[in-house]
C-alpha cells in the first residue's frame, strides 16, 4: 500500500520549469562546443595552479614534458632521424620551425610535419595565375609566404571557434579506406624512385601514376631497381621477425636508418651516382631566414593570397587531422580536434615568419615514423634538430643517399597501412560502413584525397540523415511479474498486455522522420487491428507511446504527436503519451499540446490500473 | 519466488539470429522508401480487386471522384473560375492540359497549376546561350519542348525511386518562412498592376522590386491605384464579413470572380483602357495543337536540353511540393512525395507533347484557389473547362479584363499567408526553428525562392547532424518500491542507487557523437564521484549504460563501447551495459564485443541483486 501511494504521489510530473532564454542557450552552447568542460580542473583552484593548468591545456608539452622517460626518448630518437632522412631530400626549411610549433601544441603522438603536395599544386594553381613564378619568382615568394600566413590565421580561428567536431565528421571506416587509398597510390608513386625515374607526373591518381610509369619503359634502370628490391627486403624481413620475437623489436625500427647509411655508404664506396643510381646530391647550406618582412599585405594580390590560403588551409586541416586520427585510432587514443586546429594554426603563421610554404601532417612521413616506433611528439623535435645538424655538417654524407632507398622505406611504411582485415571486419559487422570506407578507398586511388575524403564525406552524412529520417519504433511487452516493458521481438518472455499496443519510439523526432512516425505508428496499430481479429482476442482500446528515449524535438513533431492523437482516436482508440522526456514535456506545454494529450502519466502506474481493471 | 525464478530463467537474452544479407538488406530497405507499406492492402486479395487499388493508389481520381459531392464542386466551382481569371493573362496554353493530368494523379488538393517563372528564367539563361531564342525562333521552341519532355521523365523517375522523403526534408518552419517570403514578394510585384507601369523588372527579389517601382515614379498613373485598391478593399470586407459570420462565406469566395467581372463591365463602359487603366487585350483564339513531333532528339543541342530539363525540373519540382505542402499543412492534410513527382513528371511529359512548357505548382495561383475556397483538385479542371470556354468563346469580354484587377485579387490571396502567430510560436517553442524560417524569409526576400528554400534546407540539415552529434545523455534513479528507473533529474522522487551511476543513453550512437559521448560519460563518472567526495557517500563501484533507447549503431559506435569499458576500468570501477537493443546486442556479437563486455542483463535483475548486498 506504502509503494502505491507513493507512486500516486509522484504521478504528476511538474512541469520543468521555465529557464530564462539566455541560460538555456549558454548551456546549450556549452553542450555543444564545450562537452568535455575543458575548464572544469581549474574551479576552486588559485590563480597560480589555474595559469599552469591553461598553460597545460593550450600547450600540451608543458603536461607531458615532466613525465617524459629516457626509455620513450630511445624509440623517438630512431623515429625521428628516421625522419629527417625522408625529410633532407624533401622541403628543407619546411622540416625546421614547423615541427618545434608542432611539438609544443600538437596532440598527436604520431604525426610527421613537412609541407603537402596538395597545398604547393593549389598555390601554383590559384597564386600562379596572378603572378608569374618564373617571370617574377620574388613576388610570387612573398605572396606564398602570406597566403601561409593566411591559412595559419584561419586555422587558428577556426580552432577558436570550437568547430573541432568538424575533424569527428571523419568516421573510422572513411578514415580507413582513406589511409588505404594513400598507402596505395603513395606506393605506386614510390616506382618512380625504384626504377630511377627522372620525370614523373604531379598527379596522384593511380591512372596517371601508371600512365607516367608505363610510357617510359626504356627509361626503367636495373640498378636503382636492385638496389631498392634488397633494402624492402631487409627491412620486411627485420619488422617479420621483430613481430615474431618482441626481444628483436630495434630491428624493425633501426632498419629504415641502417638503409639509409648503408645505401649512402655503398654509393659512396662504389660511385654508384655514375651508374644510374639517384642520390640527393647537392644541397645549400644554412638555416631558415626569417621572411615575416615579406609578408605582402600591400600587394594588390592580396585577395588572391588570402583565398588561397582559406581554400589549402581548410584542406590541409582536414587531411592533417585525417592522418593525425588514423594513427591515433591505430594505437587508440584520442585526439583533440580544437588543439590540432590551433596548433596547425600556430606552426603555419611561424612558418609564414621563417620562410616556410603551408606545413601539415604529411602521410608518408608520419607512416615511417609510426613505423620507426616513435612514441611522442619528440621525434617531431629529433627530426628538426637532426635537420639542424645536417644542414650545419653532414651535408656531405646525406649528398650520397640514394633517392631509391627512401623510396623502399615508404613502401616498407605503406605496406603495413593497408588493413584487410579491418575493412573485412566492416563488412560482416556493418555494411554501411563498408560502403562508406570502399567509397573513400576508391575516391584517393582513382581520383584525389579530397576526393575521396568528400565522397566519403557525403555518404557518412547521407546515413546520418537516413537515421534520423528513419528512428525505430518497437513494440514493447511486459516482462512477467515486474512492471517492466521490454522489446517484445527481442525479448520472447516479454508479454502483450490485452487490449494495449504499446510502442517506444528510439531517438529524437524532428521534421525530416515525422512524415515517417506518422505512417509507421498507423501501420503498428492496423497490423496489431488485424493481428487480434485473425486470433479473435480482446480487441484494442489504448496505444501507449513511450517517450522516454525521445532526447529532442521540434516543433514538428509536436504537430507529429498532435496529428496521431486525432488520427487515433479517429480509429476509436485513445492514445497515451507515456514518460515524456524533460524537453519534449516542455514544448509540448508551451505549444499547449498538453491540453490536447491530457496530462501524461508514468507507463507503470497506467499499465498496472488497467491490468487490474482487465484481469 | 516464481517471480525471481522467471526472471532468472530470462536474464540471459539470445543473441538475436543471424539473418542473411539479403534479407536484412530488403527489409532496411524496405523500412526506408516503403514506410507507409503501399501495397499491404493488396495481399490477399483478388486479381480484379488488386488491379482496382493499384489505379487507385497510382491515380489517385479513380480513389476519391466515386466520393465526391455536389457540395464540395460548389466550392470547387468557384474556386476553378477564379484561378481561370488569374490563368487568362498569363500561358494559356500551359493552362490547360497540364492541370487536367494534375488533377487525375496529383495528390494535393489547392495546388493550382500553370508555368513557373523560375523555369522560364533558366530557360532562357541555358537553352538560350546554345539557340538564341530571337534569331532561331522555331529551333528555340522545339529545344524547350524537348527540356520539358526530359523534366518529366526526370520527375517520373525521381518518384519511381521513392526519392519523395527528400521532400520531407522541407520543414514545416522552412515552409512558413518560404510561404511568408514569397508572399511578401509577389506583394510588392504587384505594385506594377496597381501603378499602371509598363515596364518592370524580371527579377524577384524585394530590393530589385522596389528599385523598379521608383526608378519611374513618372509613370505612376492614379486611375488603376484607385480602382485596384477600391476592388482590394472590397475583398478584405468580403473577407472579414465571412469570418465573422459563416453565413456570408461565400461573399468571400465569389470577392475575387464578381471582381473580375465587375471591372471588366467598368472598363467596357467607362472605355477606362483609353485613359491609363491596362487591360488583358487581344489575345489568340485555338487550342493547343499536339507538338510531340516536334521533340528535338536528334538535335545537336540535346545536352544542353537534357541539362536544363534536369536542373529546371528539381528546382520545379522543390518548389511546386513546398507549395503543396504549405497548404496541407494549413488544412492539416498529408501529401505523398512520391506520388507528386509521378503527378508532376507525368504532367510534364504530356505537356511537352501539347506545346506546353515546364509547369508546376504556383504560389500566388494556389493562394487565390485556396482563398477562393477550393476543396479538392477538381478546381483545376474546372480551370482546365474555363479557359476552353474563353478561348473558344469569351475571348471578347476577357479582353476589357484590367490588369489592376487580376493584382488586387494576388494581394488579397498574399495577405492571409503571412503568418505572425506561427512565427511567433516557433519562437517561443524553438528558436532553432524560429531562425530556419527567418532565414528562409530572408533568403526569399532578398535572394530568390531557391536562395530560401536553400538557406533553409542546409540549416535544417545542420540542426540534424547536430541533434546527431549530440545525443542526450540522462542520469537514472530508482522510483520508490518498484524496479523502474527515471531521469533523476525529472523526477524529483527517483533515487540514486548507492555505489551505481545509471546512464542512460536516448537515441543511436554513430561516428559523429562517439568522442562527445565519450567526453560525455567520463564527465558523468567524474562529477558524480565529486560529488560523492564531498558527501561522503558510499564510493561509486559501478556504472550502468542503458542502451534501451539506442536504435542504430554503427561500427564506430562499437569501438565506443569497448574504449569506454576500457576507461572505466582504468578508473578501478566496472562498467555493465544494459538492455542492448537488438541491432546493437547483434553488432556487439559479430565484433566479438560480448566477451570484453560479459553478457548484458536485464537493468532490473540486476540492481535487484545489488541492492539485497548493499541494503
Amino acid at each position: 500500500m506504502a509503494s502505491k501511494s507513493k507512486i500516486k504521489r509522484g504521478s504528476r510530473v511538474p512541469i520543468p520549469s521555465q529557464k530564462p532564454f539566455a541560460t538555456t542557450l549558454t548551456s546549450n552552447l556549452k553542450e555543444t562546443f564545450f562537452p568535455d568542460d575543458p575548464f572544469r580542473k581549474w574551479k576552486k583552484q588559485p590563480f597560480q595552479r589555474r595559469l599552469l593548468l591553461g598553460l597545460q591545456y593550450f600547450v600540451p608539452i608543458f603536461e607531458w614534458a615532466p613525465r617524459y622517460q629516457f626509455k620513450l626518448f630511445k624509440a623517438d630518437l630512431i623515429a625521428g632521424i628516421t625522419i629527417a632522412s625522408l625529410a633532407i631530400p624533401q622541403g628543407i626549411n619546411s622540416s625546421l620551425v614547423p615541427p618545434l610549433v608542432y611539438a609544443m601544441m600538437g596532440s598527436s603522438r604520431d604525426l610527421a610535419i613537412g609541407t603537402v603536395a596538395v597545398a604547393s599544386l593549389l598555390y601554383t594553381d590559384i597564386l600562379g595565375k596572378v603572378v608569374s613564378p618564373t617571370d617574377n619568382p620574388r613576388e610570387y615568394l612573398h605572396l606564398a609566404f602570406t597566403a601561409t600566413f593566411f591559412t595559419g590565421v584561419i586555422q587558428v580561428f577556426l580552432g577558436l571557434l570550437r568547430l573541432g567536431f568538424i575533424v569527428d565528421l571523419l568516421s573510422h571506416a572513411t578514415i580507413l579506406g582513406f589511409m588505404g587509398g594513400v598507402a596505395t597510390t603513395v606506393s605506386f608513386q614510390q616506382l618512380k624512385g625504384i626504377l630511377g625515374l627522372r620525370h614523373f607526373t604531379h598527379k596522384s591518381d593511380l591512372i596517371s601514376v601508371l600512365k607516367a610509369i608505363f610510357s617510359q619503359t626504356h627509361e626503367w634502370k636495373w640498378q636503382p631497381a636492385i638496389l631498392g628490391c634488397s633494402f624492402l627486403f631487409y627491412m620486411l624481413l627485420a619488422k617479420f621477425y621483430s613481430k615474431r620475437k618482441p626481444i628483436f623489436f630495434w630491428t624493425s625500427a633501426m632498419a629504415p636508418l641502417t638503409s639509409v647509411i648503408l645505401g649512402s655508404l655503398l654509393v659512396y664506396l662504389t660511385h654508384a651516382d655514375n651508374h644510374g643510381v639517384q642520390v640527393i646530391g647537392h644541397l645549400k647550406k644554412g638555416l631558415n631566414p626569417p621572411s615575416f618582412k615579406y609578408l605582402a599585405f600591400g600587394s594588390p594580390f592580396l585577395g588572391s593570397a588570402i583565398k588561397t590560403g582559406a581554400i589549402t588551409g581548410i584542406i590541409a586541416l582536414a587531411e592533417g587531422v585525417a592522418v593525425g586520427r588514423s594513427f591515433a585510432l591505430v594505437k587508440n587514443y584520442h585526439i583533440d580536434g580544437n588543439k590540432e586546429m590551433l596548433a596547425f594554426g600556430l606552426m603555419n603563421i611561424v612558418g609564414s615568419c621563417t620562410s616556410c610554404y603551408l606545413t601539415s601532417g604529411i602521410f608518408s612521413r608520419s607512416a615511417v615514423n609510426f613505423n620507426a616506433g616513435c612514441q611522442t611528439v619528440v621525434s617531431n623535435i629529433i627530426m628538426s634538430i637532426a635537420m639542424i645538424i645536417t644542414l650545419l655538417f653532414l651535408i656531405p654524407f646525406f649528398s650520397f643517399t640514394p633517392l631509391v632507398v627512401l623510396s623502399s622505406i615508404i613502401i616498407n611504411a605503406m605496406l603495413g597501412l593497408i588493413k584487410y582485415e579491418e575493412v573485412y571486419h566492416l563488412w560482416k559487422v556493418d555494411k554501411f560502413d563498408f560502403i562508406i570506407c570502399i567509397s573513400s578507398y576508391l575516391g584517393v586511388v582513382f581520383g584525389s584525397v579530397e576526393n575521396g575524403l568528400i565522397t566519403a564525406f557525403c555518404l557518412s552524412v547521407v546515413r546520418l540523415l537516413l537515421v534520423a529520417a528513419r528512428p525505430k519504433t518497437v513494440m514493447l511487452g511486459n516482462i512477467p511479474d515486474t512492471v517492466s516493458y521490454r522489446n517484445i521481438r527481442h525479448y520472447e518472455f516479454a508479454q502483450r498486455v490485452p487490449g494495449i499496443l504499446i510502442l517506444q519510439i528510439d531517438g529524437p523526432i524532428n521534421f525530416a522522420c515525422t512524415n515517417y512516425l506518422r505512417e509507421r505508428i498507423i501501420r503498428w496499430v492496423d497490423e496489431e487491428e488485424d493481428r487480434i481479429k485473425n486470433c479473435r482476442g480482446q480487441s484494442l482500446q489504448y496505444v501507449i507511446l513511450d517517450l522516454g528515449a525521445v532526447g529532442s524535438i521540434d516543433t514538428c513533431g509536436i504537430s507529429l504527436l498532435e496529428e496521431v492523437t486525432k488520427l487515433i482516436e479517429r480509429k476509436s482508440l485513445k492514445l497515451i503519451l507515456a514518460n515524456p522526456g524533460s524537453e519534449v514535456f516542455k514544448k509540448m506545454h508551451l505549444s499547449r499540446s498538453t491540453e490536447i494529450f491530457g496530462r501524461s502519466t508514468y507507463i507503470q502506474q497506467w499499465l498496472r490500473q488497467s491490468k487490474h481493471a482487465h484481469s
